[in-house]
């Protein structure tokens, strides 16, 4: 059994986590911290694991995740950095779900992020933690930056176009929506119920902390220069996460091909599911599981593709992705523990 | 393995019970009828099943329903009891999570239901399929009748009052809330997004079928006569259910002993949490999960006693129940296939 | 033109009253104040106001109060009996929508609310705006303390049965629901997005400040001793409120006996819909306006009457209440700037 | 008084016409037709309306239309190109709240629409009724074709930018979300509660109708030729219509240029609101009100500017906007009965 400790578990990214964690065959839930809630146990917090978890909180500095064969900061940007040297120098593997590790370019992380990279020698060894573009690598990682829920839709979406040369990285566009859990467990007015529901809006369009992390993943599959238009909306839902991905074809090719590309590079993958040309996927047929499926589109059969990407922000967008590495760097089967189906209706 | 049929997959009990059975230990999915989408396959209407459920659709007449081990009717009322004489004759075991077996009185079946009972014969030996007040004959059943999704909430909080002798049996009041999808993936204006969302009801306060149902079964455990008052509503929500039981004591009582005689009866179930005296439980805590959550309260200190109890009205108010109620049938571990934790946020 | 000014207009209630004013015929609104927003134009902080209202928020000290004609205070409770004396003492007339003045036990105030009261002496000579049971009195008001939103169904249905002693007063039951605006705009964990929707709960059984304010004012309908079990729920919707109350009857009494006592009282209420005997009022059907509807039930015609009672808990449950108490003291119409139709759907 | 008549009051466009004129201070309301409801009080229907409109639906040919001053056709597709022959004979102006004469082109409507045009004659005299465009036609018209709710976000949004000939014609991206209620209130598993709740896709990526609608308005704007992508979705809210608008500059140009060029285009326009660059308007800044609010965007100052662009769906993109055409057909104040504030929160 893979003893796991997990830093900042109040959060949604947190309870997700115990949710995918305290039924997966493999692991033995062994600390779990938060400041604030020191001693309380995480059930009272969170009813839904009455009976299924029976850990309570602890202080950070009781935790003693040395102990543990690895640990998962669902915590906001700037934890990790802090604590992940010691934990790995113990030996201890380290999945950050935050953004400290993502950006290869500390200078870029620091104007967007804005606080000072306080761990910059582990930078390079962090291996980027979307498996379907960066098995092998996920499997040898010491360190894993676990992607952002935008991301991880874009990059997929995007990739077996860019990879084939096919579409023009120069003027690539995502409009995309996600859930309100995607703004996390915070006491804002703006993602109050009687703020976001029955209401649909656009924000952070003048720049999103996921443009970066994209544009420089995105660049790795093409020698292009990619250039990103990347609008995000609050949709009235919880879970969920759509994008819709526009490109502006290059070459002469048929739908057919396009669908075989998607198809052939996503054909092995348990948890990309690729839908028939023309699907309209809704983000409820992935609520609460870690698949992500997408559908190809071509708007009378013109040059412009539109890939419709879904997923839930909180499983294949955050803290399932994060198991699905674990799965890969403890040699585990890659599915353990995720083989949840979507909750639907 | 268990060869499972279902029979009527197409609505949302139907689609529950995929989910449910689809990860089950011990089940194997043999057949699922649909006259309508004979030789669609599931997963194409419930995208949530690509990559789980295999199976496609067949006509009734094709399905070969005597090969199974047991078959659910997932149907409207009245499809059960034409077909399960058959089915029973031929060796297999069914549950039908409509009404056709639930009232031990044909007169009364029929004055509620409109529709003449074709299979009196049965209903004498059809046991009720609530385990936790009725487990040894659901294990020794052939026919399972499975509880309405409000009669469970009432009964296993009223229950241990009412067996006590604690209440006035005669002025009973269960003030009940619904989610939406408890009326059935139907075509109707009703129950249209446009409708029920941002908005509040009652309905069915004239008379709802399930009071029949809950009063018979209630009488089962009092000499006294029971009258009960149900009020049923509509939630904006799309699965859960919560009741609001009001009680007169009439004996002296204090708090303790009202928790410990809860806590006392259902302490080694697997699905019911008696929660602290004095907590709200939401239905979120029991979203997609099997577990029923009751609390007790006691306004000011006076006669009346209130409980809360809310499930998952899909789950424990429906297909999830059915099941505990196959792994009883076959000697299987009780929780078999129902260990997921509800989905929150 | 009546002059009008708002103090704490950055809530919901304070919003709503200047959507109910902006379009009032003769009101000119002069101030609002928010310490905190000092200098912001209404509008910025709520766009749907853009092209209606210019005004901006002041600080207090700079408002000039003593200007206006009215005051409303929308605010916590502690405001209004604070600033309230020296208010009337220059003339101007105040609403306060908060608790102030609302319980004439100054002890019970002060138990319930937890806050010394520092203006004792005005609480005797503050008027209970409720106008469909104080028109005359509200006429000649000049402090108005204006009904919390859950008492105004409670007494707006019981009253007609309480006052023609009809029921047992020593056994009421109100089960209550209300949409999550009514928790007010702060940023809170539990009224989230992710929190409050999709899901339903019970909240304050054990005591909330709505009981002794309804209870001390149906006590004035009857001289029986009034006992009333209220318990509150948060419904996943923005607006509305439903209550559903429950009485024992101790007459001899038909349907149209109770359905024409409740139109004969209400028949001259421009804001109170008794709809036909056996309705089930929806929330939307209030979405907006001023209207409070009710339906009798009585369910198998047993001793039990059910009165389902739905409002708009913004409006009549709150500022047009408010509006409504102005008209009033002012000798304006009483429905001037209240005629709007709810939005449906 | 105007004397109005409603063909087809049953739907959401209907009710919301019903809302509108009830309370507009010129208009009387006449005559409301439903073959299946005749005789039915409006407001046994719609309970909202109680209070507010006496009058009852009348089977077509009682109704006695010719006596109308004016015929609102709130129905679907193929009914106003029947009846509007004979209203216009009589001397009866008509607005068509649907799709009969928005396309200029009879061939492309009965590509679009699949069904023959029955009054091809009418065609050319049908104005299309978009007053910010179209405003002095409008005056003096007799047909009114009504615009779709879509293509009147991407008409105001994109119209000053082609205008000017800033933008690329030939590559323009609507990427449009709406509420439920844009999809009629008709019983259709689709759009219940219970399927799009809590979930997000998009749909008629293919070809939606609204298509051909915007290209043709949009065609009149420039030279050069139009190629629009229109990718719509379904958003879990009941009201609001939000789409996000992606054009390639193809001028430099400043960004206090491109706010200059909207506001100038709308400064007098009394439903057009230009937010300060860089807003993010919500849909909720519009529920219920005849207002459409839009901003603009240029991300990292580049070539690409967004223009996000939102109205309730059956205000300013139904109803609300067949009101303000029959203002002006009837010389009234343009914003008379129109003047209502959106419900926020």
């Amino acid at each position: 059994m893979i003893k796991v400790g997990i830093v900042g578990g109040t959060g949604y990214t947190g309870v997700e986590l115990l949710r995918l964690l305290a039924t997966h065959p493999d692991v033995e839930l062994t600390a779990i911290t938060s400041r604030k809630e020191d001693g309380l146990p995480v059930a009272d917090m969170y009813p839904s694991l009455r009976g299924h978890v029976k850990l309570a909180f602890s202080s950070p500095d009781k935790a003693n995740l040395e102990q543990c064969d690895v640990v998962f900061f669902a915590t906001p940007h700037g934890v990790a950095m802090a604590q992940a040297p010691a934990l790995l120098a113990a030996g201890v593997k380290v999945i950050d779900l935050a953004a400290d590790f993502r950006l290869k370019d500390q200078a870029k992380f620091e104007q967007w992020y804005k606080i000072p990279h306080t761990a910059p020698e582990l930078i390079a060894q962090a291996v980027y933690g979307l498996p379907e573009l960066n098995r092998e690598d996920i499997k040898q990682a010491k360190l894993i930056a676990n992607p952002g829920c935008y991301p991880t839709t874009m990059q997929l979406g995007f990739y077996p176009l860019l990879k084939a040369g096919l579409v023009n990285a120069g003027g690539l566009i995502a409009d995309c929506k996600s859930g309100v859990s995607g703004a996390g467990r915070k006491a804002e007015i703006g993602i109050l119920f009687s703020e976001a529901s029955d209401s649909f809006k656009a924000y952070g369009v003048a720049g999103h902390r996921h443009l970066p992390e994209t544009t420089a993943q995105l660049q790795r599959f093409t020698d292009e220069k990619v250039a990103l238009t990347f609008t995000p909306h609050l949709v009235p839902m919880i879970r969920g996460m759509h994008s819709t991905l526009y490109a502006q074809l290059n070459k002469d090719v048929s739908n057919e091909e396009l669908q075989s590309l998607f198809e052939e590079q996503y054909k092995d993958e348990p948890f990309v599911d690729v839908m028939p040309f023309g699907s309209h996927p809704e983000t409820r047929s992935t609520r609460g599981s870690n698949m992500l499926r997408l559908a190809l589109h071509r708007p009378e059969g013109g040059n412009t593709v539109i890939v419709l990407v879904v997923q839930d922000n909180l499983v294949k967008g955050a803290s399932g992705q994060a198991v699905q590495c674990m799965n890969l760097m403890f040699g585990l089967k890659e599915t353990a523990g995720l083989q949840h189906i979507a909750l639907l209706p």
